[in-house]
């Protein structure tokens, strides 16, 4: 059951993050072999470097059904594209999703490794931010999630609330991971909608210069 | 003899690789040592990202050659450019084959991990694409693969090419090899020449806002 | 002795980079848990890359107590933040420490793994110069450390420095450790000073074209 889980669970995130990747190259006009290459990046960008830290066999290495997903979900980014033009919201929801999903399943690697709870937020982390990341670094522009949106922090809250959950109150793990999910789907929606910010504290005076 | 013909491709893609960086550190003015870096990581890059996912030993952590290599092919570069300035086209004939001697490596790695041919392909294409990925961010710039001059899709056919012969084809091994790599170079230099571009579908209306 | 030593090098080599990768991301305006990413992204990223290509466990896998470092680094320069505004100095000579003390560790890393001793130089550079090098990739600019302040250059010098002293001569270890730092740590002061420049023996005509 919970292995069955894990598995949708991957797989629609993995859905949600090559639809990202595959809707941000096209918007810079790249290639359809460019677009593939973001797309499989950003879909397996931090789930890669998430199993290298804990120096576990790469997921996808001998996984060929999840190329598979990426390659289909890729093709149908570029006909939905073709067919209407409404990025934001899409990419938006699509990210949120994914960035849920991939949180839950780094936070559950690093239990299964028997790490500390504090590197399994950070294997969490990197699992859901990284993708976005390393496809930002690719298109070459400053990655949002530092800046906007209360990305990092909605990824981080969840994955507190994950972790609290699964190791102190009695829910069943379903019912834990799927609002794990709908918390950083909503941190993030609200984040936008009402344009919260975390207090940058250490702006006291009016200092702008970029170094 | 298969292995010492993979010797000298890969001594042979070292050298390209590593001149195309330093080529490419120097039109930017990098400093000598920043000149070595770019030029090592273009070299290296791609096989270290590799051989990280397959999950072997870095190849070049105990071959100290391979670095002398690079440190001389980054000196002669670095001379060379000191007497002549005719950068466009020595860039791309180096980073052209380069590009296929790499791809084949990376494929023939795969093999002989018992990977699935799919993946085998995309080990051919980080070995190859991953080394100019890596030196165009450092540099910078969006990478130039994904935008123009079919490089990726070079590699993707020319590596496709190269497992298809090796699989149901009864050629020599070398001949397999040098086809490979010529199919690569001539896809490449014909994009370029008649500025062949892979038909972006997915760019059905006129939008070119960058969100 | 040894062990003692190498840890509070490790420590204070921490400290510094935490630090530095804090001051840099709060410059561009990052929020809190941006810039807490960047710290640890900066503090961790040589060694991290250094431990994956030799091929041991990730240093800070297990280590909560880096963890706790970093993020006690990172709100101290939060605080220190908003109350001075001396960057420029303050970040200059944190880098520079924990740019002499990272180079000693990634040598010594390498030495243990028993690596010929031009890989060990490599291994120190990459531990020294990696973590800044992330940090400006994640802010999108040009790494310094490629044409400025003899950055690379130092970290090479103070490594063959201390290769050179562990290998042949008969000082004390801790005495060559604390010589290496302050070989580094003059170097890049004196440069800047200075301004020296290493001669880019390349650019023989007055080409400035970035092509």
């Amino acid at each position: 059951m919970h292995e069955q889980l894990n598995f949708i669970i991957e797989i629609l995130g993995t859905i949600s993050f090559a639809m990202s990747g595959a809707f941000a190259a096209m918007q810079k006009r790249f290639d359809p072999f460019g677009v593939l290459i973001i797309s499989f990046v950003t879909s397996v960008g931090g789930g890669t470097v998430r199993d290298i830290l804990i120096g576990v066999p790469v997921f996808w290495m001998h996984d060929i059904f999840i190329c598979a997903v990426i390659f289909g979900s890729c093709m149908i980014a570029m006909l939905i594209k073709s067919l209407e033009n409404k990025f934001r919201v899409t990419l938006f929801l699509f990210d949120s999703i994914g960035l849920g999903l991939f949180t839950i399943i780094g936070v559950q690697k690093g239990l299964s490794a028997h790490l500390h709870p504090i590197i399994c937020l950070t294997l969490g982390t990197i699992t859901g931010c990284f993708g976005g990341i390393i496809r930002d670094i690719l298109l070459n522009r400053i990655p949002l999630i530092f800046r906007k949106e209360i990305y990092a922090t909605a990824c981080i809250i969840g994955g507190a609330v994950f972790l609290f959950a699964v190791k102190y109150l009695t829910f069943s793990y379903t019912f834990v991971q799927i609002f794990t999910i709908i918390t950083i789907v909503a941190v993030r929606t609200l984040a936008v909608k009402f344009q919260w910010e975390i207090p940058k504290f250490y702006w006291s005076d009016k200092n702008n210069s970029e170094m």
